[in-house]
Order: structure tokens, then sequence, then C-alpha cells
């Protein structure tokens, strides 16, 4: 029996599964009577305190109750966080997916990795598209963003339009196409009845710099290099691709690529037209000892500090094919995500001290944002001139700032939601209101398993990251009131272990008087002897160290 | 018998053993002859991949050898990484500590914490002192710095001055003592042998804003906020302090301090003459409920988001005296120290969350730096026109920018020295050159022990943190090939135990199996059944959950 919401059968309901209060994950999903759209379905990244978690995907199991009126999953581009959770989503429903064609490049590669592209959905979609969904119908218009074909999604309900915008920054020289300024125009007059916006630099006054800004740094800076050199960015980002390809062929030098995920980009972007070159411009690996240094550009991966993207490897002498080389210019064409910053400093101090010149940082205009700052997003809000504003793809602060903005173009406070994942917004042509609130957790994705990390391994994970754990353990005959083998101490993470032998026998020590008396108790039984294993070890631990590891104590009996 | 240095009898020798290649546990030394006179001593914070370590410190090995050489530690200014490794430098040799009086004040708290006071032999000195240290002498220039009281040293040697220059910035419009300029151009004029110069801001190409323009920045701000101000800053910086005491006092507000190492900064500061506020102004803690919200600001500790610092305890509802309250502002007078922007976030989203406002980031003009960027680095350098140059306290890429910033100043390329931690320059009144390396490693302290954390234990910590540990026990009687108990399987930080009972009992038969098997093999023993324990348990976990965890087999025989 699936869940369903407390709104009333004439009103549009609007929930994020992931998206609010975090930058990641975004799921959002539009309700109207049997027929629900999906927008998005991204992964997020862990931070570091998640330790060991490879992904945090939503919880889909709202989705997965109601799939028989889920109409389709629209994707407005093809980012990690817009896509990424596709796999584990089709693995416990397999919902159709409507996608553009570099979008549906990416989520096929996704899917064939998983074993699912045979039984998946796929529709490709362009941005003049029309879905017919039951009650309702969704188009899209064109915006700018790091990443060839993003669009916004307006989905047309019964009580009204409500636009979603995908990432998108305002971008009036982009290197792609541009902006649908006019389409948003139009709907805006139409009239909107709540507008979704993405609200990442909502923090920052500032306009985002062109595309095309940093295309002409890319040239001023390829032009004033004599020796080779290697440019570091993001794969997804074509545009960025395109104009170092540019630069490499009006200064007369080849381009060699690195690392997978930049090498599928660059395919990709060949076969969509997205990635021009002239004949015989990107060269084979096995050519590069012929090309002399001035006449090379190494395009590769690993601007974030990936110890092993290509970047890394070269840094460290591990690469197959490229080694550094005084004389060498490593451009960073990207900026240091935050829980980065420390990797990618690491990595620039490397470089240095192996003789070659690095560029980065904001003072030389090689990278800009795909987010709008805030006047971007004020744009966004007298276009479209919702009635009703929801912020999204933020975390909280984010949020809020940017419900600061809308207010100043005019949208009334009350009319302003600031959301969390879970909580449903209950539409009507003239009302919008807080209605319900379901789970939506987050689900951590380690090796293949789903789920089964929860926080109380995540705790212990931590513990033993600080100062280790102490097994201790012994065989005892409870009954005899023997100590059959052990008591034996074992550590990891904890101190030197080869250099502690004082400390490990009068541990030792510590514990077999424990289990004695422990075992002149009445009712003496393993749980009570492992208990005063652990309270006689930790504290004479903490005496002889000031540490305090994971204690496990672990009585065995041998007539088990 | 000490290590001697390979020098010629009449060279001065410079070396740091902590400062170069990162930021933190500054420690140099100038030595000529049978004199040395070394210059700070600091503590590092580790990076978050030092896993449970609390400091990090230098090997101290070379000073403590040459102790009886050693004439004095003089003392730039009372920030950590220039004193907080004072006391393990003590502990292993007592040598005499010169310091102007707030520095001082700060090493006699942590010398009294270690109960090293009593011992110590500490004096206090001014600008204007000037130290006889065997052939050398040793004077000192006041400069500008986030900290009362900074000075560079000119250490005079019978081969030309020698001259660090602590940390510094140009403020020409400080809150305390402008810097002396004066000395600073005599010096130059008489002749600088060697300049080692403070390179933290090498990669920003600005000026560093004036104090008095963030004190005018919290005026403003203080004017226009209606309720409560709780204002969080680096407790070390009392001009930041005075300026919001002043604020306080023409807004009509009342000041309440919270957080120990801002309790402990407004006495000294009082006491020494830095802080000054009038008869009534800063309230006692109990007093706070009586002061209306608009005639309030809290003063407190925890703006790099802490967790027990007093905001994080605010934010959490955990705080004695202070309930976040809508109409609250908090300000953030600081910026975030790298490693720390995430924790910083999160805590901004929090007080977010509880309504309160929050003003921060730098487009408030709400913090400055205590380290000048390029232009003020170029001007120490025109004011000193040293003959050689050798960039400190800073990572790798900044080092390097430094140099080149000196080469831009008119100091040949050869003339400039990148060092390293124990590399050893040495010096005549017309020739410096690389002359010698000593170890000089880092220590990690965790608790109370020093250097026992080494990398195979932090390898461990490592390992643990990602994928947890999982503990194979067996009791065996390898000599009749039984076994006595188990085996048992225990794992913290792996999967949630309780819910894969399958697993446990599927791994439990394997161990049994591999166990059997090992002791029916010829000269079995304890290590090899161990070893086959290990290598049955380890794939067997990885093929049924994709996860690594660290093996630890171990097995108990009965006649030990």
């Amino acid at each position: 029996m699936p869940t369903s919401l407390k709104i009333n059968t004439d009103e549009v309901a609007v929930y994020a599964l992931g998206g609010l209060g975090e930058i990641g994950k975004n799921c959002y999903a539009i309700e109207y009577k049997d027929d629900i759209v999906v927008i998005d379905a991204g992964v997020m990244f862990p931070e570091d305190e998640l330790l060991g978690i490879d992904y945090v995907i939503p919880d889909y199991n709202y989705l997965v109750e109601n799939k028989d009126r889920i109409r389709g999953v629209v994707i407005t581009h093809g980012h990690e966080d817009h896509i990424g959770g596709i796999p584990w989503l089709l693995k416990q429903v397999n919902l159709p997916i409507y996608a553009l064609p570099l979008s549906l490049a990416l989520i096929r590669g996704k899917l064939e990795e998983h074993g699912l592209l045979r039984d998946a959905k796929l529709f490709e979609i362009n941005a003049d598209s029309v879905l017919k969904f039951g009650t309702m119908t969704v188009d899209f218009f064109r915006t700018t963003h790091s990443i060839p074909e993003p669009v916004a999604v307006a989905v047309h309900t019964p009580q009204g339009v409500i636009v979603e915008t995908g990432d998108f920054k305002f971008d009036f020289t982009p290197v792609g196409e541009p902006a649908d300024l006019h389409k948003m125009a139009k709907l805006g007059e139409e009239g909107v009845l709540l507008l979704m916006s993405d609200s990442t630099n909502a923090e920052i006054p500032i306009f985002s710099n062109s595309e095309k800004v940093v295309g002409a740094s890319i040239m001023k800076i390829f032009e004033r290099i004599e020796g080779r050199i290697i440019f570091a960015s993001f794969a997804s980002n074509m545009f960025r691709l395109q104009q170092a390809i540019d630069g490499a062929v009006k200064t007369g030098r080849k381009v060699v690529v690195f690392g997978r995920s930049m090498e599928k980009a660059i395919v990709n972007g060949l076969e969509l037209g997205y990635i021009h070159a002239p004949e015989g411009t990107i060269i084979d690996p096995s050519e590069i000892s012929q090309v002399p240094s001035h006449e090379l550009v190494i395009m590769c991966t690993g601007s974030q500090g990936e110890p092993m993207a290509a970047l890394s490897r070269i840094a460290n002498g591990m690469h197959r094919h490229v080694t550094l080389q005084m004389g060498d210019t490593i451009v960073f064409s990207s900026n240091a995500i935050p829980g980065n910053t420390h990797g990618v400093n690491q990595l620039i101090n490397k470089i240095s001290e192996a003789g070659a010149t690095v560029i980065y940082g904001k003072t030389n205009n090689i990278h800009t944002s795909g987010h709008g700052g805030q006047q971007e997003q004020k744009l966004m809000l007298r276009l479209l001139k919702p009635k009703f504003f929801m912020p999204i793809h933020g975390e909280y602060r984010m949020l809020k700032i940017h419900a600061g903005l809308a207010q100043d173009t005019g949208v009334p406070k009350e009319n302003c939601f600031i959301q969390q994942n879970g909580d449903v917004l209950a539409l009507t042509a003239d009302s919008c209101r807080f209605a319900d609130h379901f789970r939506a957790d987050d689900i951590y994705v380690d090796g293949n398993g789903i789920g089964e990390i929860g926080n109380a391994v995540l705790r212990d994970r931590h513990e033993l990251s600080e100062d280790g754990i102490v097994v201790a353990v012994a065989t005892v005959d409870i009954k005899k009131k023997q100590v059959l083998a052990g008591p034996d101490l074992l550590s990891r993470g904890f101190i030197y272990m080869k250099e502690s032998g004082d400390l490990i026998r009068s541990g030792q020590r510590v514990l077999f008087n424990a289990i004695r008396k422990a075992m002149d108790e009445k009712d003496a039984n393993e749980a009570t002897v492992a208990i005063a294993m652990r309270e006689a070890i930790g504290p004479f631990l903490y005496k002889e160290t000031e540490r305090e590891p994971l204690i496990v104590p672990m009585v065995m009996s041998p007539d088990k």
C-alpha cells in the first residue's frame, strides 16, 4: 500500500528527494492526482567525515511505492549530481528516462557499467520537445551551464506552470548555444505559478564571467608559453576542452588526451558535434615522443588533485607516457571544490618542486563557474515573475539568501518556501502551503552494498581513525573458573606494538586479574567477563598513553 | 658526540627545523662558531589525513645534541605556530627564552599547563632590546600583524646582518603600534646579508586591508543591527576584540565574553594595556539575562567551527548561558582556514536554520589577513635590500613565488635560496651556498606520547577508517589438530553485524575449513594457521561485500 500525501485532490504536490540543504543528489518531483513527473536523479559525493563511503543517494522509497503513477524521469543535464543516481534508482524501479543526446550518452555509459542498459527505457528529447504525462505537459527551455545541452523544465499542471531551472548561469557570449531568453520571457508573461531555481552561487554577488573570457585567457597564456603545456580541467566541460583545442591549433600545437573521463568526453564531444579539431590535431599517446615540447598540449584529468587521475600520476612520476620536465607549464583551468583544496595545493607544491611552472587561481581568469551569482538569479526571477518561489540546489544558507533575493525582486515573503528533502508543498492556482513530510534520508553506497552502512558503523570508523582499536581476547572455561588461553592483546592504529612489550605484558596482567575476579562472581557468564575485561583495560591504557582506542573484548568458550 | 655541520669555521650557518614547505612549526636557527641563536619554536596542527594526531612538532634532535652552544631562543610573536612547540622543546633541553610581554604571558600559560614553569628561564624583552649572544648580537624591529607586539629579528654576525621578519603585513593605520619603517630602512642602508621573509600570502597580488578598515565595517554593521550581536573571531587578535568593544560602546551595548581562550585574551589584553573598555562595559555571564537583546554583544570563540567552542555550543543549544533566538545576528570576523571550510559552512547553515542572521565572507570587509600580499613582500625586500634571500614560512609553491618577487626587486636569481627543513645555508660576507643537510622530520604528538605514532600506525588508521576491521580468532591445539574454540569473527566499522548473521556464519565455515587444512600441513604452527585464516577470509569478504577491511587473524593456543 503506497504512502499517499496529505493533500487535497485538486492540489499539485512538489517535493525533493534530494538537493535541498545540500549540493548534490538532485531529485525533484511534481505530482498531480494520478501522475508524477520526476526531474533528475543525482548522486552526492560524500564529505570526508563519511569514512569509506563511495556515494550518497536519496532514499527512493517513496518513488518505489508510487511507481505506478510515475510517468517519467526528465533530465536537465549530464552532471553527476543530476544523473549519477539513475543506476541505483532503476535497480529499484525501471522508470522511463527522457534526456537530451549528451546526457543520454552519459547515462547509457553508466547503465552499461551496471548491466542495466538492455532493459532501460531511454528516450531522446531536444529543447523543443513537448511531453504529455497524463494530466501534465512538460516542455523545456535552453539555459547556459558548464556542460552542453542544459535545459530548464516547465511542467504545465492544471493549476499552473511550475519551472525547475536545472543548473544555470547567464552567459551572453557562450561557446555553445545561447539561453532561450525569449521562451523564458514568454513563460513569465503567461504566468509562472512556482519557480524552483538553482541556489549554488547565492552567496556570490557578482555576475559570473563568460566562458569566452576564459577562452581569451587560455589563448593569451598559450601564446606566452614556450615549453610543453599540460592543461587540466573538468572533463564534462566540453566548451573548455574546445577552447583549449582552439588555443593549441592557433599556436601550432598538437593535442594528446589522458585520463578515462577526458578521453570519453572527447569521443562524445566529437560525435555530438560539440568538439571540433582539424584533422591530425589530436594525436595518439604513442606519437607523443615524436612531437617537440613546444608543439604539444597535454589535456588531462586530475584538476581536483584526485590521486589516481592522470595529472597526479604525471606529478608522481607514475604515468606511462609523460614525465614532468623543466620548462613544462601546468594550467589548472578549474577551481578547487571546497573539500579538495588541500589535495590540489599539495599537487601544486609537488609540480612546483619538480621545476615546472603552474598557472592557477582566480587572478588568471582561467576558470569561470557554471552557476550564476546573485545578479543572474535575480534576472531569472525577473524574467519568470513567479507567484511562488522555492530555492533548490543548495545548502541551507544558500537557499535562505536566494529566498531574500526573490523578495528583492518582488515575490512576497510569505510566498517563498525554504524546504527540506521530503517536505511537500501543495499548490493550487492561487495558494501554496507546506502540507506534508515523508522520509527522504541519505542512503550510503559503499562497495556494492547500499544502505548497510549505518551511523553505528560510521561512528566506529571515526573512533578507529582517531586512536585505533585494541582487541582483548581470552578463552575461558567459566564453570571451572579457568583461563584456557590468553588473555591476549592485539591492536591496530593504536601504538607501535613491537616497541611496546612492557605495556602489553602489564595489560595482560590487568586483564588476567579482571577475568579471574569476574569468574568468581555469582552468575558469571561470557558477557560479564567481557564487560570486566573492557572496564579493566580501557582505563589502564588511558593512564599509560592518554589515548582512548576502541576497546573490543572477546571471550571464547571451548564448549561452544 | 653532537652532529656538526659541514661548513667552514668562518661561515655562518642558517637552517630551519620547521617552517619550510609548510605553514606551521616555525623554528629557525643561526649559528656561528660556538654560538647558536634559535628563532621561534612553533607547532603545526595536523592535516586531516594524520588521523588522531594532536600536534606536529619538529625533530629537535639537532638542537638537543648542540645544546651547549645555544645562547637563547628569541620569539617573534605569540601565535601557536611560533610558540606552541616550546613545552616540547624545553622538556628535552631547558633553553632560555627571550620574548616580549604578551608572548611571554602566553608562553607562561603553556609552561604552567605542562608543569615546566618553575624551572623555565624566561626573559622579557622589548622592541629596543639588544641581546649579546657570544659572537652575535640580536636586536629587533616592530612590524604589524594580527596579534600585538610582533617583531622581526636582526642577527648581527661577524659576516653580516641576517634578518628574519617573523609574520608581517604592512598596515599603515594599525590599531596598535605602527611598524618601524625607519629602523628597516636604516638596516637596509647599512646592508643586509640575508633576508628570511614570511611567504604566507605570496599567492595574493593585492595589498592587504588595514585593520582600521575592518573596524569601520564592524561599526557600520553594529549600527545597523537591532537585536543581539554574537561576534566570533580569533581570540589572539586583540586589535579585533578592541574594535568590537569600541563598536559595542558606541552603540550602547554591554559585552559578555565566552570561550576559554577569548576570556584569557581579554584578561591578558586588559592587563597589558591592549584592550580598553569603560567601567561596566564587560559584564559577567550571570548578568546576561538582565540586559535587553539590543544592548548586548556576545564575544566568543568558535569562528573556525570547532565543535567544542562557544559558538558551536550556542548553535547546538548546548551552551549554559545563551540560546539562539530570532533576531540574533552572528558576525564571523574571521576567514575559514582551508581545512575548516566545511565545518564553518555547516555551522553557518545551522545558525541560519535557527532563524538567526549571519554576516560573513569577504564582501563585508569584516576580516583582513595578518600576512602581507605580494606588494607588501616587495616593500620589505625594497626596504632591506638584502644581498641574499631565503623565503620562509610557506608551502613550496609560496616560497617559489616569493623568490620570484625577490628577483623582481633586483635580487639576482642565483642569490635566492628555496630551502627545506634541515637544509643548511653557509654564508660569508660575500658568498652563500647550500652546504649540508640534517634530518628535521615531523614528530607526531598524540595524547601524552611523542613520536610513538609512526607511519605504520597512521597507515592502519587510514585503512580502519575506510572499510573498518575484521578480527578472526580461533583457539587451536595444533598438535592434536583440534579447533578448541571458535573460529569467531568480530568487526568494527565494517558492516552492521547484527544484520549480517548469514555472512558471519558462512565466514566461520570458510575459516574453519582453512584452519583444518592448515593444521594438516607439515610444520604447521600458529603463524601458518593465522596466514591461512587471513588468506581465506579476505577474498571471501571481498566477494560478498566488495569491501576490503583490515583483516587481523589471531590464533590462541591453550599451552601458552
